[in-house]
């Protein structure tokens, strides 16, 4: 492996450690004062003048996998970051970076499967990019998807809620409105999409029918902030669920508590991170949400959850502590460890 | 050579007829009817709820030449095409795909060079997005920045100058606001940008100092649109000025008459053109607009231009006809020919 001090390595596309420090280090410098929610918090998106802007690319492989494709990711992957952020998705738009030789049966097929997940979402493509690289210098095909959002009522609402028991600086889901006794919500069984994109892969010795939970989440997210009570939401992408809870942790400068016991998990899932000696807490997820909620209102945002198509299994899985500091896992035979950000990859080019 | 009807070949990425075809066949089916200017208008920009939204990956080669580099570009080209549309350009999003190896040292100077064009340009960067690619998979880097405009009080003065003189549809600088007798004003020299690329490039047997012309130019469209009559604007990026007059000639339905006398060339890239067997109007350009202005404004438009730092070399090249169809060049020695759109690639990989 190359020397990560003097050149990229995968680490650094890893959504851990090193490529926490790697933004920190080069692209940190581009903050300049300027948004609401600016370049400086490092968030899932940036809120100026009442916008939300986010971007995302995908380098997903297979492009093709168990539950998905690159272009149902490209849309639900950028309309999650804009709904992490309390926004509500408008409009995206489409960047195509293709390799020379690419069948176009492939584009077709990815098309429709961005125009059916934008449809989910009810959001628009209104514009776009082609660029093509010779045969070689790309592997096959890179999309990227930015998009913009606004306030949505629901997050107002949700902002009202919240302010009864806290003060509370910023309308948007943000660490920083997370405080001591929140609860912390998933929304779903976690590991699903990485294992489907490992056990799509040639030359993998495992089978399994797991598939992605690859989904666009905004309409999730509105039906919690109608509730009301949420401090932050976050999708456990690159990184899982251990990068996002340290990032909270960090951001918060408050201890995060979390239960195994309580960590919803499909049994195959389960199995496959044995078999392949993965960290559960590290595997990407591109259709969950975790939420930071405040304790009285945490059995209602559950139930609302409960009640969406893409929440049924939606589990508080444990609080935020001020007596404590980072990210603490109780482990299902009651023993206490720290959980840090990953520094290796589990699964790489999971989005 | 691929089959061009099967597979995506380096002419569907080439800002010509392939490209256009492409686009339409594939990606137009995306549009949904959302938009003050939406997608099925293909222009630099979309118009959603009075905001302005763009992309483009950036995929030049080599990525530092003479002038500029994939940073300044990628920031100029994001910041024209939000201009180009009318748009006061706020905030880019920046996202990053990095092969696994790529020096650091490379990186920064991307990085400073983003930095010192936002500044110029006065634009923010405020989200992003990195992704690591395998080695062999990506030819060192692509960056995608995506972009959020407004309208100035600069472009309702110049809808109001515009819409004494004809009734206008459209606020914004689009084709269909283009009328007989307007005039075509290129804002400087030709072609200096894939010159100074090709230049820049190894094996290539020309020795040449033309440097790009790869700026923002967002300054310059407000400096002439604070005079007034600029029906639409557009930077003839790939395909040059023979793609952009035959975007324009159909859009608005009208024929446009150019003289090649008028077209204004430094003649090193002149020289370099007839060397290397190339069509100056092919060539694409970085730090370059074409304005179509009402006849009635156009000499002081023009002066505006000549005022910037960016437009000394302003020029009236010619007029729209409504008694012709298509683009048609007066040339040097009195003859006339139809400039199509084109159908290869002069000089790939040029942003």
């Amino acid at each position: 492996m190359s020397d990560p001090k003097s050149v990229i390595t995968l680490l650094h596309g890893a959504g851990g450690a090193y490529m926490h420090n790697l933004i920190k280090e080069y692209f940190l410098q581009l903050y300049d004062g300027f948004g609401e929610v600016g370049l400086n918090v490092l968030d899932d998106a940036a809120v100026i003048n009442g916008i939300v802007l986010t971007t995302d690319s995908y380098t997903v492989r297979p492009i093709f996998f168990k539950g998905g494709d690159i272009g149902k990711l490209s849309v639900s992957g950028t309309v999650n970051d804009i709904s992490m952020m309390g926004g509500d998705p408008i409009a995206l738009s489409l960047a195509v970076v293709i390799e020379e030789g690419f069948p176009k049966s492939d584009l077709a097929k990815i098309v429709e499967s961005i125009k059916r997940t934008a449809e989910d979402a009810g959001v628009h493509i209104v514009t776009g990019d082609t660029k093509v690289m010779e045969r070689g210098s790309l592997d096959k095909i890179v999309i990227n998807t930015s998009g913009i959002g606004v306030a949505s009522d629901a997050l107002e609402y949700n902002f009202k809620v919240l302010s009864r028991t806290r003060s509370v600086k910023y309308k948007w889901l943000v660490p920083m409105n997370i405080k001591d006794g929140d609860k912390i919500i998933v929304s779903g069984t976690i590991g699903d999409h990485a294992i489907a994109i490992l056990s799509s892969r040639e030359g993998i010795e495992f089978e399994s029918n797991v598939v992605s939970d690859v989904a666009p989440l905004n309409k999730m997210i509105k039906a919690v902030l109608e509730v009301g009570g949420v401090a932050d939401a976050k999708d456990p992408t690159r990184g899982g669920l251990a990068d996002l809870l340290n990032d909270w942790a960090d951001k918060s400068g408050l201890g995060i508590y979390i239960r195994e016991s309580e960590i919803p998990v499909k049994e195959e899932v389960s199995s496959a991170v044995e078999f392949l000696g993965l960290d559960l807490l590290e595997l990407g997820n591109e259709g969950k949400a975790v939420l930071a909620v405040s304790p009285e209102m945490a059995r209602d945002v559950l139930d609302a959850l409960h009640k969406t198509p893409w929440g049924k299994d939606a589990t508080i899985i444990g609080d935020v502590r001020k007596d404590m500091e980072g990210v603490i896992l109780e482990t299902v035979v009651g023993g206490k460890r720290l959980v840090t950000r990953p520094t290796g990859d589990p699964v790489p080019r999971i989005c």
